[in-house]
């Protein structure tokens, strides 16, 4: 297979700090790359950014400027996805996008896989709301199947009395409903498949999430190898039956029980991954290079790990806070991805700090 | 001081590979870069781009559209640094470039310093040349005092009776004549000093040439420790006589012989340098955001290395032929710079092994 010639055009669908650093990466791989959006955003400032509907006029001229297309975030529209794709490849496919965007159609592509997920029930009828509540126990979650990110569209119900005032609070159905995994630790796994469909993981990270949103990944994290390459094994399970192409993030919960039903998968992303982001600091070939080379049919490269490593997340006005005494700290790298308002709950950057 | 604020607009001087990576810097840092050049050049794939000589008109439009402004190579026109310096602050400062643009007066500014470097004689009237060769000795080499780089420019005397061949061959005077320095390996130490007059170096790096360009720089360079200091005392003290702010690189001879004469200088840059870019893979601060955070009067940061590197230059079209085995390789980060052309004896980009 050919890789993408140098100075190809590479496009992406959405703008955000994901669009930024794959649009950065793509330029240390002498790539040009292009960013396509409704809203400009951070990626639109250091890449050409179409800032257009998702209409069709505008999405094929995009297409007419780009060798090969991908995207930064699993809510573009499938219709935008389509279009461009009959012009020009798309990498990863639709069938990444359409099973990971719904979380429905995630959980019943994982259990059909043979993996183990949180239970859950099709919340099709808010009336089997109580019946589903009584076979899932509580606590439960109640979440919209699709566009939540980041803790949002999504609500606990400690009490099935209060079911159905939840469930106005959880935003605009269809939803599902999870039972809750008991873990001692949530880990990632970062896959990358090729086009020749060779797949590579970095190290495992371990997780912190506060308020929904994560807050920090550790590597290595504290599990023991077999179970890292449990881990992994899993995720290049799930990129291999996606016949993925790029970069992909993998969520569990490592419940602390030996055996294959210790790992419980929380949810997949079909991208680059916020848990990915130390991979800039301690890898030869970092998360957003390896998702371009992985659409360019470049090999995967060398994704070893030489340091260890602590991403913290910079969340909000507090996280920015923080900034000044990062820029000033030892072993700390820290990245701002330009946005102007630190609102709440707002990812403004990252910092890795280098634990050697 | 108040550092810059985050978003401010970095205008930086020339479109080259170190324009391109001071702007992806910026953009890690929040700022947001532009980049003015007569022609378009690859920092224009990453930032908006001023394509325009350097005339008053453009020139301050160009200032106005920015907050700060530095510059990428020392052959930038002097009254192009006057025309935006009387708009916005330009840093480093005119001395900076006035000095290290002019080979003469480098050396003579060196010497003044009280630091070695190579003898060397200002040939104002060819007619000299043979009693300045007498005075110098053979091999010697005549060097145009301007714009010269990469090893253009630069013409060996072994024998004096062809003396006024070479002459013609060397470019357009004024010349400098430099005698040879016989010196076991050549290292460089990449300096940085902050607006508040604090200052840092990365390890000393080791540095190999081939005709004239910079062929791999290997971190730690095989010194000894006390010649390290040495060699980073001799750059600080450089960087605090031209009261620079910024990174500058400072290349000497590592003559073998101990004491305060066994290092000399060879030359002085005023900007990011090419035998720093492997602290792009080994560092928390790399040496183009620790330019940026200097301009920007951000703190310095963290330039320790965390891991052992050699960078190698990609170079031509023979380097580009190695990017296909590099892009395979374990433990090696490739970074190409966009350029469209790979002829003879241009940089395409450059390879860091990390050596662990």
């Amino acid at each position: 297979m050919t890789p993408l010639p140098l100075g190809s055009r590479i496009g992406i669908l959405g703008a955000g700090q994901l669009g930024r650093m794959l649009a950065m990466a793509a330029a240390r791989l002498g790539y040009r790359a292009r960013v396509y959006a409704p809203e400009e955003g951070p990626a639109g400032q250091v890449a050409p950014q179409t800032v257009a509907p998702w209409t069709d006029e505008a999405l094929d001229a995009f297409a007419q400027d780009c060798d090969v297309v991908t995207f930064e975030f699993e809510n573009v529209p499938l219709h935008a996805l389509d279009r461009v794709s009959g012009r020009v490849p798309i990498r990863p496919g639709r069938r990444s996008l359409e099973i990971s965007r719904d979380r429905l159609s995630e959980k019943d592509f994982l259990n059909g896989l043979g993996l183990r997920t949180a239970r859950y029930r099709d919340v099709k009828d808010p009336g089997n709301l109580d019946l589903q509540l009584r076979e899932i126990g509580v606590p439960a979650i109640l979440k919209t199947r699709r566009s939540g990110y980041d803790g949002k569209g999504q609500v606990w119900i400690h009490d099935p009395a209060h079911a159905a005032r939840e469930l106005a609070n959880a935003g605009r159905g269809p939803w599902v409903l999870e039972g809750v995994v008991s873990y001692e630790r949530e880990v990632s796994v970062i896959v990358a498949r090729g086009m020749a469909g060779e797949t590579a993981c970095y190290d495992v990270g371990e997780n912190r999430h506060v308020d929904g949103i994560l807050r920090d990944t550790t590597v290595p994290a504290r599990v023991a190898e077999d179970r890292a390459e449990q881990a992994k094994a899993m995720a290049v399970r799930i990129a291999e039956a996606l016949g993925h192409v790029g970069v992909m993030g993998v969520e569990l919960f490592d419940t602390g029980t030996r055996g294959p039903d210790g790992l419980v998968v929380n949810e997949i992303a079909p991208r680059v991954h916020n848990s990915g982001h130390w991979t800039e600091a301690a890898c030869a070939v970092d998360q957003f290079e390896r998702h371009v080379r992985a659409i360019a049919g470049l090999p995967l490269g060398d994704g070893r790990r030489y340091a260890d490593a602590r991403m913290e997340n910079l969340v909000g006005p507090r996280g920015m806070a923080a900034v000044p005494d990062l820029m000033e700290r030892d072993g700390v790298r820290v990245h701002l991805y330009g946005k102007g308002d630190a609102r709440e709950g707002r990812k403004m950057g990252h910092a890795i700090h280098i634990l050697r």
